[in-house]
Formats: structure tokens, C-alpha cells, sequence
């Protein structure tokens, strides 16, 4: 993990997370891109303007004042969330996940700022310092800002480069963990199953039972936070593996499972939602959140209450698929028709989600420091560095390129730009 | 403090954090109200039903989806919040603390999650486990639990009980700090200076003044965190005193001014604000927040920067005021005339806030699980014991009343309730 700044000497009394935290290395890029307008942005995680839900939010908001009564949504709510957004949440999960015991479902929701919180509260809840949380290889690196920023440190299971889990190597791993003593300082896994970010992968079911699987058999049973929060955010179907939730191989290890309304549909109002299957852990990580915030937005919450229940939400969520779909090809097809390939450059084409995750040639350094980034800041377009993507041992030639916020032309004038760095670095 | 819920033992590997969190007091004292529905809570900090601008909102909600051009109000915003809304924010604050520095002004400006949000981070930035903050006597019981919660100390300043400032009393406790050598330890202070929660009172310009002047004398240069969160909550005019931000005996303090526009208006939407004096104390606050959520809700910040520059805001907070100082006055005139007076019990009249601090005879233990607390319970009424709410050394015969959310008719029945348990308390 690379940080761009660090704290200045100062005579305040920071604590050790005061001291530890940086801005994270994407707000340097963004700053950079805020500074050149003419810059093409591949780097942001901002989503599509031109599919969000405008006329949804308007109604919503009607028919909350058309309402009689207190317009209760604009007093608090509680630290769980509203129970009829609860309840709502559980029955569409029940859909994703039939075999979940119904009973108390919507008592196991809560709702957070986004699911960015949930993460936040479940390793603040889990990990001291120095202690270890066992990542995907790339992970999502603003949740590996998570772990570090509270002095705890992410560990890559082990993936090959197309992305399968390697049974052999994890239990190495784990074998090496338990030789030094440090296997006690394991206290969580997290993945992000549905296509990821960054990689726009998903773990297959299998791959997915098999780690549950070994790491059971190694006596490593720790709390697994599964993110999903693009499982939705799928092209034509969704990913057929089952969540952590349900599959056996997972059954003994207490689970988070955590999601989000507003990723897929409207960034801005920020309204994620967690499943935890430990009720004690549960218990804890209200407790935590209770004095965060006491609780998201109610009234964001409401709107989303009316959003779903009148079906806004499943109406127009095939729009924000196509649209993502679209750009994804436009960007996709515009790198191969730019020549990308032929330099000997790698991609998977995802099936949801929103990001390339390119692979350069091994001899080329596309780290935020390295000739290839600045060049291609000069060239006017940016990226997100792969190397702040891994837990330890970075590879240092890859790319998250989104097609999450730019129109398809701009996308198209993006790859230009890059192929065109591109080319001058090949041999 | 007292915890109502510890955690179970279990095999979940939880962090220091995570072991100690409990939820709050005050939510046990909720979950018994809402077993109840005949009880009248005077407990929970809810806000009035019938002032909430229902108007307002759906106005703001219609004038962001007239809008032309991407709704960016339902894409992400940044970290530090909507430049826009920002702008007003620095604007206001500047008709509240005219000698303030214009320059640069917006941009020590930070959006929350509500103002509770704001004062975690500040907490979190500045406190390791150990750590010392100061605190108001009495003091609000939310913000103590953050300070226990990441396991730092809060040490109440001396006050008399008419809230005044005892400048030889803390000259003593400063003097017993470093003999114990545990002034080092002290990492902030916080003061609630406006309408407090608890108490209602408002800290003199004066003490203010003498706090920062002696604090300075002494040498304890330490960050001081106003909370300016009732500020605005005034029944006829303004506290007269300025912040710490322009009183010059705090001129040499780090200062985080944290405040919020949803306490008085819409507490369903949760925007809060901060202006904080130190760049990089401000800086790590962010580089902590980021990982937390990313920034606040942008659609929220949205409503109210259209809120804001249409008026709305101004033209629609006298009522909020007006409807709080009749509830108010429909408690007080309720308690005096059932007799609470005549038994012996004493409060001052608010100016503003949203709570009334009841002190019974010394003899009367109002505490959470004392019999009085009980027989109020059973006779259909709660409050928040006023133990809750010292940093150390609880008084146990204050209560916390609010009349936030009850009617002036059910805030009489409720005052009803209390004093025939008093009478029966009574010697």
C-alpha cells in the first residue's frame, strides 16, 4: 500500500490512528484529475450519470409528503434501521439466497452508510493492531486502507493470475501461519465474490466452498465478510455461486454478509445493508455504530422504503445493467480496435460490475510512481494503479480501468490515450 | 458510566473495540419504551413531530429534479462534502463569528454523518486508549461513550451546581494531573457550550474565557472540541457568547467546531457540519473519515444547499424554536404546578436546547437501576437518570428531561407521572 501523504510534525496529540491516517491514494489522483479537466478519468469509482434513478428519487419523495401523519422519516430512526426497510431487504435476500432460515431475518439487517461502514465497523469490531485479515488477490484497496488504517494487516490468499483459488498454496500458507505463531492473529477473511472490485471476477462456487472447506479443516474458523456489493450490478445474469451464507462448507464460521442499495442505483444517497449471521457479533458491531452515528439517514432510508416497495428499484435497475454493459464494451472494444492487445496486454471481459482490470506486459511498471502513470497523465488519461490493489506483494503491472462514470465516447478517447502510452512503452 | 449489555462470551475473535462496546444505556431505556406504548418518554433525544419541515423537503427534492444537466446529487461526493453547501455553511458561520478569518474559510469545513459522526473522528483522531479528555460536569452521554468506547477517560471540569466555572478548583485539578503525571494524558476537551445536553445551561463568556486562559497559564495546550450542536436552538435570542473559534484566550488551541443543520430542523437526514482551526488535524480527520464512508450522503448535502440558498431554512426555524419553547414551558409550568417545587426539586429555565436537568433532594437516588427509575417506569414514565451523564463521579439524583418529542399535552400527563412518584419518594 502506497499512501501519498503523510502526517505533518505537529505539536497535536494524535493518536496512533491519527497518525496512521493518509488520504487514501486515490484522493492524489483525484486531486489530479480535478486540477485538469481535460483529463479522462478511469480511476474514480463514481458511477453513471446518465442512469440514475432522477425520477424514482422525485416520487419517492412525493409520496413521502403525500403521506399523513408526522412525516416520521425526518426524525431519527434507530441505529439498526428502519424495520420496514428491514424487513423488505430480507425478502429480496431470501430471493438471492432461497435457503436461508426465514425466521428473525430482517432481526439479523442492519443498515449502514453505505456498505463502506459495514466494513469499517466489522474489522473495528474484529482486529486489534497486528492483527491479520486474510484478503483476495487483488483486493479492494479501500478496504485494505480499512485494515491499515487501524493498524491491522491484510494477507493475499493465494490466486493464480486468472484467478482461481489455489488449494495447495493456501494450505502452505496456513501451514506457515501456524509455524511462526502468527496463524492467532488471523481474525477475518474478507472477499468480494461478485465482481470485484478490482478485478471484475467472481469466485466460483466451487472455488468458494473449497476455501470454506480448508480452512475449517485447518481449525482456521474465523468471522468471513463477504462483500457483495456488486452481486446486482450483474450484465445479462447474475453469478450463479451461492453467498457464504448458504453454503455448507461455511456453516460453523460466523458471517457478514455485506451489500448495498445504492452502488447499482444512486451513489449519492448511501444506504448499504449487512446480514450477520452471529448474533453476538452483531450485537458488538451496533454497539460500535451506535456511537459513530446512531444511525444512517432515516429519511434516505424511507425513500428507499417507498423505492422498493413500489417497485422503482427492479424496474430500473435493467437500465443501469445495460448502461454499464454498454460502456464496458465501449471501453473493452475500443482497447482491442486501439491495439492493446497485440502489445501483449490481458483482460478478462466481466460479466457485472465496473471495472477492467488489465494486465501489462511484466516488464512494464504501471505503479503510481512509475514513467507509465505520468505518462499517461500527460497523455490525459487516468487510472487506478493495481499495485495499491494487493495486500502484500504487489504485482506492478496491472491496471483498474472503470467505465463507471465516463460517457462511451469518452471511454473510446480514454483507451486512445492509454494505448497510445501504451505503445511508446512496448519493446 | 453504566453498560446495560456486556458481551457474551463467544468464540468470535472481537477486538479491544469490539469487546468493549455496549450499546448505549439510553437504548435499553428506548426498548422498554416501545415495549410499552402507554409510557411517555422523556428520555429519548427524538425532536418534535409537528415542527419537522415536511414542506421544505419535498420543495428541495422538486428543485433538484428540475434541475437540467447529470442529477450529480445521486452520484458520490467528496469526502469533505458538497464545495456548494460548504460555501453557505462558511457563510453563516461567519454572521455567527464575524471576527473569523474569511479566508479560506470553506475549506476547513467538513460534512458529517449528523455532528455525532464528527465528534467520533475527532475523538478517534486524537485519543489512544488511556488518554484523558476533559468535560463538561454535567456532560452528554453519547459523547462519553465514545471517549469510553475506544477506551479513553472522560474527567469532568469543576462547575458548582448552577454551572458555573471553578477556576481554583481546576487550578487544583491541573496541579494533581502533573503531580500524577497523567497531564500528559490529556488529549482534548469538550465542551457542549450552547443550550447543553444535558443540562440546558450555557457556559458565560467569561468562563469561557477563563477556561482557555487558565488551560493556556497552565500550560495544558490541548484540542478543544466545541460542540455547537443546540447553538441554533434558541427560544427568543442567540447565547450571547462567542465560540472558542474567536475568543482570543483559545487562540493558541487546535479547535474543532462541530455543529449541525438536522438537530434543529430535520434530525431524520443527518447533516452535520465542522470547522476545524488545525490544517492537519483537520487533514487526518478526513484521512479517517475517508475509510468510515467515503463522505456523507451527497443527496442530503444536496437538499440542503437548496434548502439553504431558497430560504428555507431561516424561514422555517422560528417555528422549530417557537414549538420548543412551548414545550418546554408546558413541562416546566406542569412540573411546578403537580407540586415538583414544593418536594424540594430545583431546575434552571432553559433558554433553548431540547432538555430540562431536574435536580431532586440529595436523599433521592434517580439513577437507572434505582427504585425511583423503576416506580416511573411502572407509572408510565421515562427519563435518561442523570448518572449517565458525568465523565466521572456521577451525582445520582439529576434526571435528563426531554421534552423533545412529546406533545404539550402529553408532556403534562408525563410531568403528572413524575411527580406522583416523587411525592411518593418524597421524605
Amino acid at each position: 500500500m502506497k499512501s501519498m501523504t503523510t502526517a505533518a510534525r505537529t505539536s497535536l496529540p494524535l493518536s496512533a490512528i491519527g497518525q496512521r491516517a493518509s488520504l487514501p491514494a486515490v484522493a492524489a489522483l483525484i486531486k489530479t484529475a480535478l486540477e485538469n479537466p481535460r483529463l479522462l478519468s478511469l480511476a474514480a469509482g463514481f458511477t453513471d450519470n446518465s442512469t440514475l434513478p432522477k425520477a424514482e428519487f422525485l416520487a419517492a419523495a412525493q409520496a413521502l409528503a403525500a403521506r399523513t401523519g408526522d412525516p416520521e422519516y425526518l426524525n431519527y430512526g434507530t441505529t439498526a434501521g428502519r424495520p420496514g426497510l428491514r424487513r423488505i431487504l430480507a425478502e429480496r435476500l431470501k430471493y438471492w439466497e432461497p435457503t436461508l432460515p426465514a425466521d428473525t431475518l430482517d432481526a439479523r439487517f442492519f443498515i449502514t452508510t453505505g456498505s463502506q461502514q459495514a466494513l469499517y465497523i466489522a474489522v473495528q469490531s474484529l482486529c486489534d493492531p497486528g492483527d491479520i485479515v486474510l484478503v483476495d488477490r487483488p483486493s479492494y484497496f479501500a478496504f485494505l486502507e480499512i485494515v491499515t488504517g487501524l493498524g491491522a494487516r491484510p494477507k493475499s490468499l493465494p490466486y493464480d493470475e486468472s484467478g482461481r483459488l489455489q488449494i495447495d498454496e493456501l494450505r502452505k500458507m496456513l501451514g506457515e501461519l501456524k509455524r511462526t505463531g502468527e496463524i492467532a492473529r488471523v481474525k477475518a477473511i474478507y472477499l468480494v465474490s461478485y465482481f470485484s472490485n478490482p478485478s471484475g471476477r467472481s469466485l466460483s462456487e466451487s472455488d468458494k466452498a473449497a476455501l470454506g472447506r480448508t480452512l475449517a479443516e485447518e481449525g482456521v474458523i474465523v468471522p468471513i465478510i463477504e462483500d457483495a456489493a456488486y452481486r446486482e450490478l450483474y450484465f445479462d445474469t447474475p453469478h450463479p455461486a451461492r453467498s457464504v451464507l448458504t453454503l455448507p462448507e461455511w456453516n460453523e464460521f460466523p458471517k457478514l454478509y455485506a451489500a448495498t442499495l445504492t452502488k447499482p442505483f444512486s451513489t449519492g444517497a448511501k444506504v448499504g445493508f449487512s446480514y450477520c449471521s452471529d448474533e453476538t457479533w452483531l450485537k458488538q458491531m451496533l454497539a460500535i455504530k451506535g456511537p459513530h452515528d446512531f444511525g444512517s439517514a432515516n429519511y434516505n432510508q424511507a425513500l428507499f422504503e417507498e423505492i422498493l416497495g413500489a417497485g422503482g428499484f427492479e424496474k430500473h435497475i435493467p437500465k443501469v445493467r445495460q448502461g454499464y454493459k454498454a460502456k464496458m464494451l465501449a471501453l473493452h472494444e475500443a482497447l482491442i480496435a486501439e491495439g492493446l492487445r497485440d502489445l501483449g496486454w490481458q483482460w478478462d471481459i466481466p460479466g457485472g460490475g465496473m471495472y477492467l482490470w488489465l494486465r501489462a506486459p511484466a516488464n512494464i511498471d504501471t505503479g503510481m510512481h512509475g514513467e507509465f502513470c505520468k505518462a499517461c497523465v500527460q497523455e490525459g488519461v487516468l487510472y487506478v494503479p493495481g499495485d495499491m490493489c494487493f495486500g502484500d506483494n504487489p504485482a506492478r503491472n496491472y491496471i483498474r480501468a472503470s467505465y463507471g462514470v465516463l460517457t462511451p465516447d469518452q471511454l473510446r478517447e480514454a483507451a486512445k490515450r492509454l494505448v497510445r502510452v501504451a505503445k511508446r512503452f512496448a519493446r
